[in-house]
């Protein structure tokens, strides 16, 4: 059966997922069994529509890209309307964030829940903000809230964690949770100053013109954050993570980590002690004979201390159009194969 | 409703996972409402038990400790026999391989799918073997086929293939698949010779007093062959696949890497090239930007190339009584998170 998809956004991201999918559709349904169909797309800038049986993704994606407004299945239904009333299995929110409201996300995900669809989400607002709400009434309609998307997208970490790492229990998550100062930090290595690399990062678009997001480790903040309350079960706000960027690391201090064998790297930790849940980010220097020392550039990494394995760390990419795309695609097949065999 | 296990082998593993078992017991139930129940047990050793309301196995633990064989009920049933007709879900084949014939592993897994029960092993000679036909038969009789156990048990490597990188179409696969000579090359870099590390390592048990399996590269090319087979989706044979050892490595080579900002690790690959696929095991000079470059020790690490992502690597530990359990524990628990929805 087709699993019958509606869209919430159609900016970058959205775009990106109807591409993957358009471009693999054979081989997710020869690999997979998996076929699908959009159902529902709204957006701030090309309109809302629907059809319950099929939109025309590659007229709409055409029509986007000339910035032109949809033409097709327009719909007069308001955002909660259309989640509530569409026929879709599951609801891709990916709208923008509010960190301080989560909204509108945090309705769009609730309209859906309650309408027993299926969420997947790459907007950080309603897991950094309301994660057990959210969990909890996924759980009681017997729907799934997926939110790979919404740290380190181009590196499945939350189901790494539910899938095959189910059985450990994580007492500690360490990771390079921001690629920019990683980039940065790697940059610095090679003899750049502090001010000269953030300019060079900014003009290869890695950094932003307003660059405290990165630099100062909020952005790192708000997925240590997300960690804790998914994968730790924590109650955790986000402004009382503890929180030191890298904007205070001068070149004498990276050649002091290469005097010791290691090197600087932007932190994000999150830590259960005895069923006391803290996290932190900070700039630490890290051994070399660390599996995150060596991860350099615009990667992440994260290592999972667990009871049965100990140490287990994963390397790749952060999130860009085609990563948090692919986190997108990963969320639909999880559900696809999840609920396969019961419908 | 509770899980049926029935365990064919109670030695190192079999008697581990019923460790894990009965220490998370409450874990489980309350992360995953996850229970279980042995129902037979099957030993060269200790004898065969069969009981369909559930065995004692803390008294059999106790006993197997004490190198007694099993007092309480007992069976005459063969193994085969057992498999088919005890009234378990899943079947744990945790007994020897022979890697020329596959047996007697392959007749266990048959008679289990055949009769509808889950197959979960860690026994290298049914997947290395005759993957397709078993995953074949498991499909025909709407069960699983699960191998975490079999290539880096501590690792989840099959399981994160098939789940969270599910979407990614994977080209290449270059792995530390084999700790003792990642142990060894980890070593020889800190000053000793070939010949003494050897010794070192036979001390430490990591070696076997015939270190051929490893030194010889013969373990990781049959690792080789099973991510051909499974994540590939090759008929690869393991006697096929090239493999050059670390025997012939000097101290001259190690510090030849060194000097080139490099490190000789024993790599084996797998590769698909417009649908050809190849593989091999040889020592690389992989130089020290690499994350595979870091994984120092007995540690296995892999790095998979996707379309989508570029490469994402995973490190972690290799096989143990207690990594090799574990890989037994998640894939009992995909089975049960895969049926919850359906029974």
């Amino acid at each position: 059966m087709k699993q019958k998809i509606a869209l919430l956004g159609f900016g970058t991201v959205g775009q990106g997922i109807c591409e993957i999918l358009l471009n693999k559709k054979e081989y997710l349904k020869e690999k997979y069994n998996y076929e699908f169909e959009f159902v529902a797309v709204a957006d701030f800038a090309f309109g809302s529509v629907y059809n319950p049986n099929g939109l025309n993704i590659p007229a709409m994606l055409e029509e986007a890209k000339a910035k032109k407004k949809f033409t097709r299945d327009l719909t007069t239904l308001d955002n909660v309307s259309l989640i509530t009333k569409c026929n879709a299995d599951v609801v891709c929110e990916l709208t923008y964030t509010d960190l301080d409201t989560g909204g509108p996300a945090i309705e769009h995900c609730k309209a859906a829940l309650e309408s027993k669809k299926h969420i997947v989400t790459s907007n950080k607002g309603p897991a950094a903000l309301r994660y057990p709400e959210m969990k909890a009434l996924a759980d009681k309609k017997g729907v799934k809230f997926m939110i790979e998307g919404t740290v380190v997208a181009g590196t499945p970490i939350i189901n790494l964690v539910e899938g095959p790492l189910a059985g450990c229990e994580i007492s500690k998550i360490r990771g390079i949770l921001n690629g920019t100062t990683n980039y940065m930090l790697s940059e610095m290595e090679k003899g750049m100053g502090y001010d000269e690399v953030l300019k060079v990062a900014q003009d290869l678009g890695y950094a932003e013109a307003n660059p405290a997001g990165d630099v100062e480790g909020y952005d790192a903040r708000g997925k240590v954050t997300i960690l804790a309350n998914i994968v730790m079960g924590a109650s955790m706000k986000i402004n009382e993570v503890p929180c030191r960027g890298i904007t205070k690391i001068t070149s004498e201090d990276i050649q002091k980590a290469k005097d010791t064998n290691a090197r600087w790297k932007l932190i994000g930790t999150v830590e259960n002690k005895d069923g006391e849940i803290t996290g932190s980010v900070s700039p630490e220097m890290i051994d070399l004979s660390h599996p995150l020392a060596g991860v350099m550039g615009a990667t992440n990494a994260l290592t999972f201390t667990t009871d049965l394995l100990g140490d287990v760390t994963i390397v790749g990419p952060g999130a860009g159009r085609i990563e948090t795309g692919f986190s997108i695609l990963t969320d639909l097949l999880q559900i696809h194969n999840s609920s396969c065999n019961c419908k």
